[in-house]
């Protein structure tokens, strides 16, 4: 749809702009491997899973390999380019934590795995690592 | 969707999973309050962009007000949920910079307004300001 954008975040979001992507995505980070083992994390219709997969396939962000036990199975594993995704999902994590959960709530916590530490909060910084907020930035479109 | 679910991401994408919900939130951080600017930015067919505003305000991220000119129209724009998302909003494009454009092609850029400098890469830091790997992060479900 935006694949001619000047816009990265449209580029981004004709790809991330879906439920079901963005979930196959935070699964393949948590070690998820194989199509049974997404479809039951996941819930999605098998068509629909399968849809995802060739989409994130074929857009580079997955890829497949044999599976690591020597069986028969395909395996879907993130590549450089879906790992680099690690931003996105700790920032929708993050404001999923903020603002979709009433106060005292129980959700998933994503932990450093040395410490079992809760990472800080993540934000935009300037050269000196100060944070930006969104009215100290502006998108420059010439 | 997830509306009961623990994981935050799940959350997230239920409400941001969908790719006309996050160009309607990049809009108005660039400043954009009308419907029918919203309209020309987008090329969103105009039952598309209701719909995708109504839920936006439903949950909180937008909210209507009367227009800063006096005129008669409503303007939405982002409560302080909404603008909580400039870290989703800043990931989504710097990933789309890195991933979604050839070397060398041209695309816009969100700059410091004071400097009118690029902002740095975002990413996950530990406590002491080191950059946390997707490895050295685990999801604690108990």
């Amino acid at each position: 749809m935006h694949a001619d954008s000047p816009c990265p975040v449209a580029r981004s979001a004709d790809l991330l702009g879906d439920r079901w992507a963005l979930l196959v995505i935070r699964d393949a980070f948590d070690g998820v491997r194989r199509f049974g083992d997404f479809q039951r994390s996941l819930g999605a219709a098998r068509n629909i899973l399968a849809d995802r997969l060739k989409r994130l396939l074929d857009a580079g962000l997955l890829q497949q390999q044999p599976a690591s036990d020597g069986s028969a199975y395909q395996e879907y594993v993130l590549t450089d380019a879906g790992r680099d995704l690690f931003p996105v999902l700790v920032a929708l994590r993050q404001w999923g934590e903020r603002h979709r959960y009433a106060a005292g709530e129980w959700h998933s916590t994503l932990v450093e795995r040395s410490t079992g530490t809760p990472l800080p909060y993540m934000q935009p910084l300037d050269h000196s690592g100060h944070p930006v907020d969104p009215a100290q930035a502006v998108v420059r479109k010439d």
